[in-house]
């Protein structure tokens, strides 16, 4: 049987990571918003079983789709893009990784989702969405990082409402934020009826401020917030903590590294 | 001068405590609910500044203003407590401390606040409610250690209306409550126009979950939440963090025993 030649372009200004994870990769443009550790952390605390439906709002190069697809047993994953040549990426990301049978690209703006979706399809949706509130900080709104960066097209509201319209009930909306926006997200949620139902904190080292929280919330939940131990990125001596290494897949080379 | 002999009864079943701090003392029933590490928390995390005006909603035994009395500058501090037992002990420790010309004892119930205090009258609100939601688990209504435990005579959302309603423009309301009840707590100070601050998570030691946060809201104040650093009650090793004994006073004593 012939496996057949795989051919994706490869833009100027473009490069290809390797994620280390099943030998994924993904494609980045290096002027335009590169992923960080906030989609990393957010793959690993979404709560993804095996043949659920998943939907990533603001997906921009893919990378949380990617990373879903290789460590989870999701039967579908939707990421959807507003900024066309960012959704044009990270459907050529899909394709190099073969992966175009259970995850799809949609272009699209996630205040009309009801173009795109039916109501109560989702299982899980993820998002990691613009950090600041539109018109903070001076801004050039035609700017992709910008765009990536700031709430200038789609809102936090408008993430947990199209999350709270696609998820089934009990399904879970999971995202990743700045610590500063939590009564924000926690308000918006419960408007939402979605109840906050675990948080996490991210803090760069032990006794420093957390400047990334994660949370998960659930359509129709009860009350009652469980507010998790904290999760450090950095021991206090500057090497990277267990857990991020585990997050990361490192862990066993760690320990192979340590019997070498 | 005849400065007097001061004649404070002491019943049965109940203990003076020496606070450690000014030579403050406290009455306390054995048999009742007695102050913990919450309340010298929350007195030392309320912002009280030089000739203002303190609330305490739910005073208890009167442990948190007999502390604001030693701690801070502030010209009146009132304790409300719905419980005539524990308000009757508390004025008892009012006049043991020699505090009555800063410091009263109000017995009544905070959701009939307009009966005893002025609209928009106190510049800091400070509560320690009860800690668990109305029905929760199995609960004699009559016992007075499941009234300052549970929801009984007061819910969260009275504290916070009452609050609401007595704060002057910008003033603080500030909490100390379980995690579990963030995102009420969070909801329902929003919809009071108490908007959420700061908060500040206690942890039993580094690593562990918070078993405690501590919030301050500021009336008619703008979104944005400042989620300060960890507070470890003790540090990994099992003795009692840097910043605890600083709160309690015992800095000082610590370097005379290592000197000694």
């Amino acid at each position: 049987m012939i496996r057949g030649v795989l051919l994706v372009t490869i833009r100027d200004k473009e490069r290809i990571d390797d994620l280390q994870l099943h030998g994924l990769k993904l494609i980045q443009n290096t002027e335009k918003f590169c992923f960080g550790v906030d989609a990393v952390l957010l793959s690993d605390f979404a709560d993804v079983k095996r043949n659920s439906k998943v939907l990533d709002i603001g997906t921009g190069s893919g990378i949380i789709p990617v990373l879903l697809a290789g460590k989870t047993k999701a039967a579908k994953i939707v990421g959807i893009e507003i900024q066309e040549e960012m959704a044009e990426m990270a459907s050529r990301s899909v394709l190099m990784n073969r992966l175009s049978d259970r995850l799809e690209i949609v272009q699209g703006d996630i205040k009309l989702y009801r173009e795109y979706f039916r109501k109560s399809s989702f299982d899980v949706v993820v998002s990691n969405p613009p950090y600041t509130n539109k018109g903070c900080g001076l801004v050039n709104p035609m700017d992709s990082k910008a765009i990536s960066r700031h709430e200038i097209l789609c809102s936090l509201e408008d993430v947990v409402s199209a999350a709270a319209a696609l998820l089934v009930p009990g399904g879970q909306l999971a995202m990743v934020h700045r610590p500063e926006r939590l009564a924000d997200i926690i308000c918006s949620m419960r408007n939402n009826g979605i109840e906050p139902k675990h948080l996490r904190l991210v803090h760069p080292k032990p006794g420093k401020k957390p400047n990334l929280l994660l949370i998960k919330g659930n359509r129709g939940g009860n009350p009652e917030l469980k507010v998790m131990e904290p999760l450090y990125v950095y021991n206090s001596n500057g090497t990277y903590s267990d857990e991020i290494n585990k997050i990361y897949g490192r862990a066993e080379e760690e320990k192979i590294e340590r019997k070498g």
